[in-house]
């Protein structure tokens, strides 16, 4: 304990000394490059460019799920816009994305008190074929419940998971609640159940239930997975209560097509002196397909384009290339990241930063990273340089996204300016995702955060150490 | 202006004469019957009989529009939860109601920027046919907007109508907004239009169109009717804005059933020495079918069923009878309360004061009227008595809502506690009319008001004596 506390005030005192450093004073980045930072900041909250881009993609592409038509129309916007504002070296690269379609899916409880619901088919789900599957409910609180069943409790139900996702800033509870989602059917699945409804993994009391991927195992049946709103599922948890047999009947015209062909799509601002160094900033450009993906993933582009346009327009050079990677089929498999993995491998060691935007439309609150360690103060300077956005400083087990996994793994340094979860998960992944819930002060401060970060890390003048601790398990 | 002002300061001297009467006193109520308007406070803020009954019926019912399945569960319901609370006189009164189906509804933009939205078919509307329409739209704000147009400007065209409700505490912008909805698709037909989208008469950014009744004209065509969400109006707002024609495809399979039956639910306490007048509490039992029907109307329900169990069960005997009427199909045509009026021509003297709980799960924030103007200082010795809920008063031309409207042209006095509108308008007619909605403390609050301000009419020592004025128009 003592040998903690000396630690304590030895870090305190190299804190004390460290703070010394006005903003526009660093030990490591030069004096211009922080006057830079000035400029982007003032230029950035007076930018309207990320919300222009994200009122666009949602009005005039809408919906975007990988392979869809939407889909299709959302690469060539992406083209087009970065033609318009302005990039170097635009270019798509082919991305083959599987295809899977919604249809129409009905849940309605037969016994003790009918009634309907509205539902969502979870991603990747099977279909109930055209007779549906009527059958009496079990209700469990989460797969480990379902785990601890005795044998045979489950056959030839169908499995009602109940736990409730928790409300945080940073978007933890996700990560606690997901694992119903992404594997509940396919345990259900496996234990002989024939079909499975989950509680939204959701923050909200609207009534609309939530959608994502499911992930089913090649050894275990495939049974259609759908979701419910936290009202229903509160409501069913009622009809369970009456002590009653619950009955359910479950349709669903879900299934899988032949893979498609998508898009990455990617432009940049060259490096000066350091121009084979990449600093990405990366955001998925597919969406799901109930809502418009304003919060999820429209707000993501707009942050990144918004972020290199303001660096451009603002008539700075950066040292490193900046680029802009809008990845393919990000929901339901992460395909494009995937695929750009495997086409840069030779090249991976030369993206030597990776930022991702893919939690919503803002603000940022926090500047978390994964870097080598010895490279943290780097990062408090960053901070610094971001003082008046009030930044909490995150821990060094930052993930990014998704969609940086691949990068991630070969060791590239991630920054993470993280934008505000609170109510993400109210709209992420349901109809109500649209430009309502895009709050442009929010968008405008989030893309200035981005872009600073950004052109420091472009600007740094030493190296970027490779990082080689794992990754830690996605938020 | 001078008058004015003397009847103003005159008005100020009565008032400060009137209300140096503490809360307990009166010129007009019994002492007794004051010390029982604080047992029923105490007991009132703590008994959760309503939110019992709200919770019951959306579980155990749900949708429950006219005609329908849920419409004839809620009729056995109410009967039910009537008879277990022990109400006296309970019986049914058949009523004739129409029987629409809703079916399904789709609305696509076909261009400039193809999407779909969700939509609900506004109530009573006709279908489509199996092929849809697919038609060049025109938008315009409202029926005088679509009024002005030069003849033939909407021939065989989809009229977008684009007003938004404004928000307020008393809900007033509701019957701004609304004739849109009521008689907008009867104008566009009349004028060669094909079919008709309004922006939903809703306070709310949630993706949820509201659904609603519209009534047609005899001498002008049928034309489909539905509504979008505000995020989905403004997104067709931003097709408009293109510049480009918006084409848009219409289909809708709703329909008309023939007429189908239902009832109205009475119970009562009996009165002693006046039994033979009437204090009536209404609240209409039907529901739209996209949501359980929870603010719209089981919280009326429960607030009335409340009020009277909240009476009963305090011990106490009202010298006028006090009577729940559970009113069938209010929401398209108020059959029930039409019915209950025709049955009871010949003694709708008796009825001497109305109440009506028909805008949601409260609070109570106001006390109005629509009193013979001599009685209004009763109406302020009840408010009085209501004291510790610090409500305003409201002016003296009280609707009560619509169930009322009948008895009301025959002169019955109208008491209005009004229920908080602000959010009301955010869920009114959507899939989001949950339980959800439902504020516990709200609804004891509610149930207290309306229990107080209905004993102490029921107590009143004089002559309710009828309304000569023409009723205002409905909230």
């Amino acid at each position: 304990m003592r040998t903690f506390k000396s630690l304590l005030t030895a870090a305190a005192l190299i804190a004390t000394l460290t703070s010394v450093h006005a903003a526009d004073k660093s030990p490591t980045f030069a004096k211009a490059d922080l006057n830079s930072v000035r400029t982007l900041r003032e230029r950035g909250l007076a930018d309207d460019t990320a919300w222009r881009l994200v009122e666009s993609l949602t009005t005039e592409v809408g919906p975007r799920s990988a392979g869809s038509p939407g889909d299709a129309a959302a690469v060539a916007w992406a083209k087009r816009e970065m033609q318009r504002l302005g990039f170097a070296n635009i270019r798509t690269m082919a991305v083959t994305v599987p295809h899977w379609v919604r249809g129409e899916a009905q849940l309605a409880v037969l016994s003790p008190w009918p009634q309907p619901m509205p539902v969502l088919a979870l991603g990747g789900s099977v279909g109930t074929g055209a007779e549906g599957i009527d059958a009496d409910a079990v209700m469990v609180r989460d797969v480990a419940a379902l785990s601890a069943l005795p044998a045979g409790a489950v056959k030839d139900r169908i499995v009602f998971f109940t736990n409730r996702m928790e409300r945080t800033q940073d978007g933890s509870g996700y990560g606690k609640a997901v694992a119903v989602r992404a594997t509940g059917p396919a345990l259900a699945g496996s234990l002989g159940a024939l079909g499975v409804v989950i509680r939204s993994v959701s923050t909200s009391d609207d009534r609309f239930p939530h959608t994502g991927a499911t992930r089913y195992r090649d050894d275990a049946p495939r049974i259609p997975a759908v979701a419910i709103s936290n009202p229903d599922a509160d409501a069913l948890e009622r009809q369970f209560g009456s002590g009653k047999p619950v009955r359910l009947r479950l349709y669903s015209t879900s299934r899988d097509l032949p893979a498609a062909q998508s898009a990455n799509v990617i432009g940049e601002i060259s490096g000066s002196d350091r121009a084979a160094e990449i600093v990405l900033l990366g955001a998925h450009l597919d969406s799901w397909d109930p809502g418009v993906g304003a919060l999820d993933n429209g707000a993501g582009v707009a942050i990144t384009m918004g972020a290199l346009n303001l660096i451009q327009q603002a008539g700075l050079k950066p040292r490193r290339t900046i680029r802009v990677a809008l990845f393919a089929n990000e929901e339901f498999g992460t395909s494009g990241s995937r695929a750009y993995v495997a086409e840069n491998q030779a090249e991976a060691d030369r993206h030597v930063l990776g930022f991702e935007a893919d939690f919503g439309a803002g603000p940022v609150w926090r500047l978390s990273s994964r870097v080598n360690p010895a490279q943290l103060p780097v990062v408090d300077e960053m901070l610094r340089a971001l003082a008046p956005f009030k930044l909490a400083r995150g821990g060094n087990e930052a993930s990014g996204g998704a969609d940086l996994d691949g990068l991630a793994k070969l060791g590239m340094p991630i920054l993470s300016p993280d934008l505000d979860g609170t109510k993400y998960f109210d709209f992420h992944h349901t109809a109500d995702d649209t430009l309502a819930r895009v709050d442009p002060a929010a968008l405008r401060q989030s893309v200035t955060a981005y872009a600073i970060s950004a052109w420091l890390g472009a600007q740094y003048p030493g190296t970027w150490e490779k990082v080689t601790t794992p990754k830690a398990a996605r938020r």
